[in-house]
């Protein structure tokens, strides 16, 4: 489980490195958002379940998250489109982190459905946080099937986890379903049939 | 007390799904930011006590805004204006759960000051976060009265409890100044006397 | 210390209350925040650290950001430029609060790296929560250098507390690092060397 953690930390912090690459931002920017994106979805996933923060009790994922800032802002340039990269990263990252969040929710609580609330937290809170402090377009609110890849990932692992399955195995379900749910619907710009009676109107057109 | 709960979870979770439903997200998307509506004010208000989060020790919280979720997903182009209803649903939410806030701040902390802040923000965080992930404009910067209905709200439960009403008549008290005032506020558009002498300059006329 | 901690939180709070007067709120949007702006960054750090929230337990900084908030809200049209004011007063009190985070940082967890990191979360948080709240474009995305003075503030408490020098002293050392970087970046427009080859597209233009 340790890789899964140290994978959706490592991606993450790459993905927030990569939005303030986009945003021109300086080193220490890179480092803050790479943290951010690193370590958000997590600090909120332990607060929620009122055990100690991870980076607080083991301070070497802050230096993940520096390392990887710094290998970003050299090499940034050389990649064609930051913006897919940093999809793509994230869809790793949010497969990873949703299965750990999942895992440590069920490990704390021993409820299985805060597990999975817990599990779509860790997983999706990260990009979310990322997006909002670098001010890009909520990454929940694109097209693509977003939430619903780390809910069921965490689903799955916590099914395969109640029917008796050896937890590497848990893992392996609950990664794999949710990079394959986000992957091709990145790949093919798969939406959920979205809710599609109109869109809210401008708020100038309200009253 | 536990119908208040319920009401502002609710009520809350709705305004989240119909937020949803203006920005046609898929259902999950729906489920999401019901969730974050719902138990967003209440999960800050319980960390800041240092208490345990309310959904994590009652899963039940949970499912009451899928459920909600659900029933807006298939009813939100009934409406007329969902924003107009967003607005009105939120107006009940906010007065039923800055009392209950403030009811568990002074149950918990015993200081008046701080059961009238915390009531203040579990009143108002969730609507702030909803329209911060929806990406709505903030229901802050509207200019009718928003954070006083839930702050006097609060106070008016916090005061009559002082003074030894019994706690149903409180709650009542509390839970019709909070709606009086801000549904009076939406009815007519009232706005508090603002600051008015000059909005902020853009930011490219500032040096 | 005492006195950074006050003088991080007022000064915020006059931060919050100056935007407050930019978006033309009510009195009570002032308040509300003054108290953002004033203990959000007191309230992650001590969420983060796992210890009772300070105004919790001494609610005397709610009031002291009340009553910033209410002298801002009728002195602020003697301004010439509020947002250069906010500026300012941003600067000192991030100095204040990156060593005063530094310092609780260190007296809880003892570990100095958690201690920076602490420390620099601490001084800017409440100034990013404040623009997002209050829609303004994010302090953290100005070109001047931010986050980097509270990080090399908080590393220079903790760095003068390792080699032993009395309390009083790194307290100082870290204040004025920070407050010289800060200030003479607001001064004269300093950038750090910012990540240069190219901004993001805009999205439009991704696939």
């Amino acid at each position: 489980m340790i890789v899964l953690d140290f994978v959706g930390v490592g991606l993450f912090a790459a993905t927030g490195a990569l939005s303030a690459s986009r945003k021109q931002l300086d080193i220490i920017g890179f480092v803050f958002l790479a943290a951010v994106a690193g370590v958000g979805g997590g600090t909120i996933r332990d607060l929620i379940l009122g055990v100690g923060i991870f980076w607080v009790l083991e301070p070497v994922y802050i230096v993940v998250c520096g390392g990887t800032a710094a290998v970003i802002y050299f090499t940034a340039h050389l990649l064609e489109s930051r913006y897919r990269w940093l999809l793509w990263l994230d869809a790793v990252a949010l497969a990873a982190y949703c299965v750990f969040g999942a895992y440590k929710g069920l490990l704390v609580t021993g409820s299985p459905v805060v597990a999975v609330v817990v599990g779509t937290l860790t997983g999706t809170l990260g990009g979310i946080l990322r997006d909002a402090l670098a001010n890009e377009p909520s990454i929940l609110l694109r097209r693509e099937i977003y939430v619903t890849a780390a809910l069921l990932g965490a689903l799955a692992f916590v099914l395969s986890d109640a029917i008796g399955l050896p937890q590497p195995f848990s893992a392996c379900a609950g990664f794999v379903v949710a990079i394959v749910i986000r992957g091709s619907a990145l790949a093919l710009g798969l939406p959920l049939p979205t809710y599609r009676s109109r869109p809210g109107r401008e708020h100038g057109a309200i009253r």
